[in-house]
């Protein structure tokens, strides 16, 4: 008998444990249920002190029963950097960026993958498929790869290239789709039965909403357990903010906090932003460069699409009952701004995704309008590396010489 | 006055401490001296189950005086990840990865240059330059970037593009070099005088290998304060060798660990090989593919040159010494051999390094041989990020499809 249940997060039903199907008939989505009391037995902030630097430290709240299931490669306990020139400037208390590229397959996708393959190795399974704008299905075939099992990734083919290159080198059957990620994931959902796989899609198992919930876990714990006041966080599917909303929730019921949840902003891209459009009703802002790439560096330009862009979450209700509950907001930020963050971070010596960058984008904005005050202590989340969306071989602008005199010539012209 | 001076690790002479020119007069190396039982008092077993999980929980033993000045981005306390499977296939007592491309930087390098940034910080330096094969320079224009120092680049113009890419990004001039990395060396060279650059190039200044000693201080207490019986390292200018050698060093001198060394193996390329033409002086084993690149990944191919790739290392006596001493051996692989490992451990959910995977190559190589024996634990290095070496757009054979029959007509090719 599993020590945990499923509840609903909409209608609050209880039902026993399963690994697939997170969809309840009232059609809400099905969260992993614990048994706090029990885990606050072993799972104590003494205890903690003690624990290895990853995210297994709080296995009593993953939903894994047998540690020889577990499928780790060092994913988690990611730096939490503090930002005092920008504290200073912006007039914010304190201000931090979670770096979670610095997770094993380079994005915060680790987290969530390592809890669902580590369920799928529990629950026998052979195969699985995940359709992915690129992150997720590297993170599906290097935890895979690790537990011996198929993965099969589907990825609309205008994903940035190396994030499409990592899948076969991690040894995953690769497929690139003429199409969008519901493209991908109704070619997974047709070939489901006859194939034998297993969808590790958003929302359809509970592993990765338990993983990604450590990401809040971790940060209460590396502020002392306390609450920021304020998380920015890049949204696209949503599992990020409702597995931190969850950790912070289970937090509490354990007596680990006490206080306001922190205020949750959900960060979008301008163009795809249903989470903006349901915060606010009637919002009209989009910039005129929404539509195509622009140039970042060098020739170099953002690719399309980013892990922000998901027309349709799963459970766009409980992502915007998150946002308006917490008191916190949602903002669509442009290419533009994106671009000119990732410079930003750059030179304070911060390697960011676009969506990394676009959650300093939208804090540099709320800040300016006031939306950010400064008694709070606010938090970004760089949820990917910076190289994963990088396009090669055109850094023209970057001189060629051979000797010191070559130098003083370049520079002088 | 400093707690600390230097000494010179071949005719043992004592210095004040300065931040240049750590040669001795007799061409040994200078490396900080500590008063270690000053640092005793404060630096405990028990007084680091409190601290960061950073490499500057070991603030005492890294030469920064005061803590301001401290630059840092999130580096160190990476994970070392424990291969049991290969544990049972190879006969090794224990393996590990220790994953050091989960460093801010993407690469270990993130380690002496937040401490030699540090130090040019302490020191009032406004521009610092170092010529690199690649790495060194990222970690070098990241760290520079987040102390407001200006950093000068100077990388060999075959270096893998990504690597170059992010310097721009982090704000360094950056200049490719027509010609190998003792050429850059030498511009900078003939520019310090009249630019004012600081050179931290390898052995220049004291705060690399200072920060790459970390690496043995962190896997020390990450084993429980033991050694590992053998520590299999990809070596170029032998800093990281020199660094952990001197960590084991300080830790027997505080008394927190007894017994051996563990065994030092330098891993290098085939063809440029001078530790291991040194440790085995009639060794004349090339391999027939060392000149050219070999086809890895559907067309990529390991760029020239890596990390390992120096020619001349400033002071190869203290190298050889270090790996006699320790009862190590130093051996050299192929580029086949490195595509190989590198496949090998993404398929295991790994993503390396030539120079990572290069490890891997020589520890099938010494277990093979029996080298490496059934009683001993084994850590390897994965100094760098995979993504740092991708050539992109080579993916052909990754199938482009639009539906579930697409699908089915290309798993029937
Ligand atoms: C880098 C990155 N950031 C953010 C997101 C969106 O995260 P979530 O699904 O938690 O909303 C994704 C998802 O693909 C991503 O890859
Ligand atoms: C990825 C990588 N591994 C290994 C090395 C060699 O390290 P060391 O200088 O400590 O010998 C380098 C140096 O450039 C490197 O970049």
């Amino acid at each position: 008998m599993k020590q945990w249940g499923l509840y609903c997060s909409r209608c609050s039903a209880r039902l026993p444990f399963r690994y697939q199907d997170m969809k309840c008939e009232c059609g809400g989505t099905l969260l992993v249920e614990y048994d706090l009391e029990l885990v606050a037995r072993t799972l104590t902030k003494e205890s903690l002190k003690q624990r290895y630097s990853s995210m297994w430290r709080y296995r009593e709240l993953l939903p894994v029963e047998d540690s020889a299931s577990i499928v780790s490669l060092g994913e988690g306990w990611t730096p939490l950097l503090r930002m005092p020139k920008w504290e200073n400037k912006l007039s914010l208390k304190r201000l931090w960026i979670k770096r979670e590229e610095q997770n094993p397959t380079g994005s915060f996708k680790s987290r969530g993958f390592s809890v669902a393959v580590s369920l799928l190795k529990e629950a026998g399974v052979t195969k699985a498929a995940v359709p992915s704008n690129g992150n997720a299905a590297g993170a599906l075939a290097a935890y895979a790869g690790r537990a011996g099992i198929q993965a099969f990734v589907f990825i609309p083919m205008d994903c940035p290239s190396l994030i499409v290159d990592e899948c076969p080198l991690y040894g995953a059957t690769t497929i690139l789709v003429d199409g969008f990620i519901h493209d991908a994931a109704a070619i997974i959902e047709a070939g489901r039965d006859e194939q034998g796989w297993v969808n590790v899609g958003t929302l359809k198992e509970p592993g990765r909403v338990e993983g990604k919930k450590t990401m809040g876990l971790e940060l209460a714990e590396q502020l002392g357990w306390t609450f920021p006041d304020v998380i920015i966080y890049p949204t696209g599917g949503g599992s990020g903010i409702i597995g931190m909303w969850k950790a912070f929730m289970e937090l509490k019921s354990m007596g680990f906090i006490q206080g306001d949840m922190p205020r949750f902003v959900c960060v979008q891209e301008e163009g795809c932003q249903p989470i903006v459009d349901g915060v606010h009703p009637v919002s009209t802002a989009t910039s005129d460069d929404s539509g195509d790439d622009l140039p970042l560096l060098d020739g170099k330009i953002i690719p399309n699409p980013t892990g922000m862009r998901v027309p349709n979450p799963p459970d766009l209700p409980l992502l915007l009952s998150i946002v308006q509950q917490s008191g916190g907001t949602a903002i669509a930020v442009s290419k533009k701004q994106i671009a000119d963050a990732i410079l930003s971070l750059g030179a304070d010596g911060i390697s960011s995704s676009p969506e990394g960058a676009a959650t300093w984008a939208a804090m540099l904005v709320l800040s300016d309008t006031g939306w950010l005050r400064a008694s709070d202590s606010v938090v970004l989340f760089n949820t990917s590396h910076a190289m994963k969306y990088a396009k090669l071989g055109t850094s023209a602008a970057i001189p060629i010489i051979r000797t010191y005199d070559d130098y003083m010539i370049y520079r002088s012209l």
